[in-house]
């Protein structure tokens, strides 16, 4: 990394260069923010070469005078990372006075943070969800709620993870994440750690996710993890909970806004997973050869078809082997938001008869991670029917076609 | 096939079988609604095989008083078809004065409709786009606008296709599609086509689509093919402009909401495509060697990233033999909304190293078939440069990240 003094008309302006290619340079200011300029209009006044940055481990830290004790579990991602702009280096955010300074975190609680990986989210493997579930449930014996600090990426996956693999909970598991990382003028990461802790001082017997409501500060949604969806790469509110509202907000205290799943007094982890499930994006040009070559040696597929769970019908005849093999393929949509419904139309009819699963309203990372833990959980003789039961609030009931008449059920 | 005749309860109900699993019973009745009943507790009277519902094709056919002449290319998909419940077959629609009756259309307009395909898009392929790129080509140098009556399901992959293929166009190109179809009591059909008709009859120089701009009727949206994208299986309202307004509104007249291109006054249709080109969702269970199988052998692929554009650092060497060795890699993003950004982590930094070209804003589909459009039309030393410049209105200008300041562009 290169750090660099240039002048650009009447300004001397300094930072890290973090991009310099067609004709633009692109400098990290110490304020935090990137400013971009026309390469030729700007003239250095100084450029070294620097040690690239590092990301340094946190250091276990417990801290307050709180009766009920919650533990913050890192795992690496922006909200643990704070960028040193004289030396470049990442250091991860481990201070809780630095943290909740100012709120009365620390006379309601005491908070105890430990790391237990550092890693951007993008790298984390089915492995690490289990590794993170493993250090969750330990912590959930002793602790009266537990907070896991993790990269905005793959959240949304890793925490219905925990929260299939979790049949019973002794205390709240919330997840928590940043868009800006804590040195940012505009960081979200103390405002969603602090709501963090408050949902984990509840009597919440789910896994949440714990971010920004709106662009602007003040409210914290409290997110079922299996309706979630990380849905804008770089807003705030990137978070989306799919066709329900909220579990809870905060904005100084907790609201409940649905009806949510209690603590239970055991904790009661399986942490299981068949990593052997992919997911498929079908488009128009995805042909059978390609479609074998993806699906080869996995137990189960999701595949993103269109509207209500279509495909081409030529890939037909490669998911009934595929089927027929004792192998699961689930169909969800690209569409993200409504349900697949395959008894609409003759594509649907001839998927359902190829052995096809329905997603139905399920989020399509929901339904990849579900067939995961059900393979690795349960005979497969059962995948089928648990595939379509409720397990986890992770079907959204009343978003059935209104046409269709429930009787009996 | 069956038709059933059935007691539930008081009443006698008759209708198609479309489903029968799980203990539930769902028949399509003559309203064109559907039924499900808990099979234990229905009685049939009546129960018979019919004969398999077969898609019919329909007649080209002329009609109208009006001066300007619109043609309306019928390619299949619901807006086209209308379910014969006596016989369960399945007939497209296609006499104007059915779809236009009661409207001033046809005394304003000369409408010809015109068979040119009969699937359901999901069966399309790129070749199909050429097929009806050439077909609308062909009527552009006699019409005076042209509709294009398509499947929903991949409509704004086609749009997108033609917006790029025709490099200039001589009268506005109207893609129409239908989430109900004609003979359902809450049929989009009519009011998505007559505002088609309309978009049509404008000085529009782009390929647009026109769909319900809400649920409710009296507002029908005509949205930029190359900003769309179909964001909800079921909902009347099921395409959205991704980052921009629509580009008009059709409420009885049309009103423009954003610049646009104007019709040239000549048409330029270069129909090549490269179609070894796929899409990957990133997941964190993709490992290195089904990357491998998913890109064999195609000469560009857009990676669905996570957040602003990552994947596992495991899967990088991948990438960067697969660009080392003549292909193009595409990130963009599995959120939907927002931009590409790889300058702001590492993991970002690393991708562009190996020689990842970022979507940006665009929509993931829509850089599918740009990449499949550049690959087939210009030399390949021009690909990265062509593909991050704005050629169709496929790239928002002003979703930029607000704090980089743009000098001298």
């Amino acid at each position: 990394m290169e750090r660099a003094v240039l002048r650009y008309k009447n300004s001397v302006i300094s930072g890290l260069i973090i991009n310099e290619s067609n004709g633009l340079i692109t400098l990290k200011a110490s304020n935090g923010y990137n400013m971009t300029f026309d390469r030729s209009e700007v003239e250095f006044i100084e450029r070294k070469k620097e040690e690239s940055p590092e990301r340094k481990s946190i250091e276990a830290v417990e801290k307050g005078q709180g009766d009920r004790k919650i533990s913050v579990l890192a795992t690496g991602g922006t909200i643990a990372s704070r960028v040193d702009y004289e030396t470049g280096a990442v250091s991860p955010v481990s201070d809780p006075e630095l943290i909740f300074g100012g709120s009365d975190i620390l006379t309601r609680f005491t908070v105890a943070v430990k790391p237990i990986l550092n890693e951007f989210s993008e790298n984390l493997k089915p492995a690490d969800w289990i590794r993170i579930g493993q250090a969750v449930a330990d912590e959930s014996s002793e602790a009266d709620g537990v907070v896991v600090a993790h990269g905005t990426d793959t959240m949304a996956y890793t925490s219905s993870a925990l929260a299939f693999m979790f049949e019973r909970m002794r205390v709240p598991v919330v997840f928590v994440g940043a868009q800006r990382s804590s040195d940012r003028p505009s960081s979200d990461s103390r405002e969603n750690m602090q709501a963090a802790i408050n949902f984990a001082g509840t009597d919440l017997g789910e896994v949440g996710i714990s971010m920004h409501a709106s662009t602007s500060d003040g409210h914290v949604s409290l997110l079922r993890s299996v309706r979630s969806r990380k849905m804008h790469t770089s807003r705030r509110d990137a978070f989306e909970s799919i066709g329900i509202p909220p579990l809870a907000e905060y904005d100084g205290s907790v609201k409940f806004l649905i009806d949510y799943r209690r603590v239970s007094d055991t904790v009661e982890f399986r942490p299981d997973l068949d990593d052997r499930v992919s997911m498929i994006y079908f488009h128009p040009g995805l042909n059978a050869g390609d479609l074998e070559n993806m699906i080869a040696e996995k137990h189960a597929v999701v595949i993103l078809g269109t509207g209500l769970g279509h495909m081409a019908k030529d890939l037909i005849p490669v998911v009934k082997k595929y089927t027929a093999d004792g192998n699961y393929a689930i169909m969800a949509s690209q569409c993200i938001y409504g349900s697949t419904d395959l008894n609409v139309y003759s594509t649907g009819r001839e998927l359902l008869a190829a052995g096809v699963i329905e997603a139905g309203n399920m989020v399509p990372e929901v339904a990849y991670v579900k067939a995961m833990y059900l393979l690795g959980q349960y005979p497969h003789d059962l995948f089928r029917d648990l595939f379509r039961k409720n397990m986890r609030g992770e079907i959204v009931e009343r978003d059935l076609p209104v046409e269709i008449i429930k009787l009996g059920r």
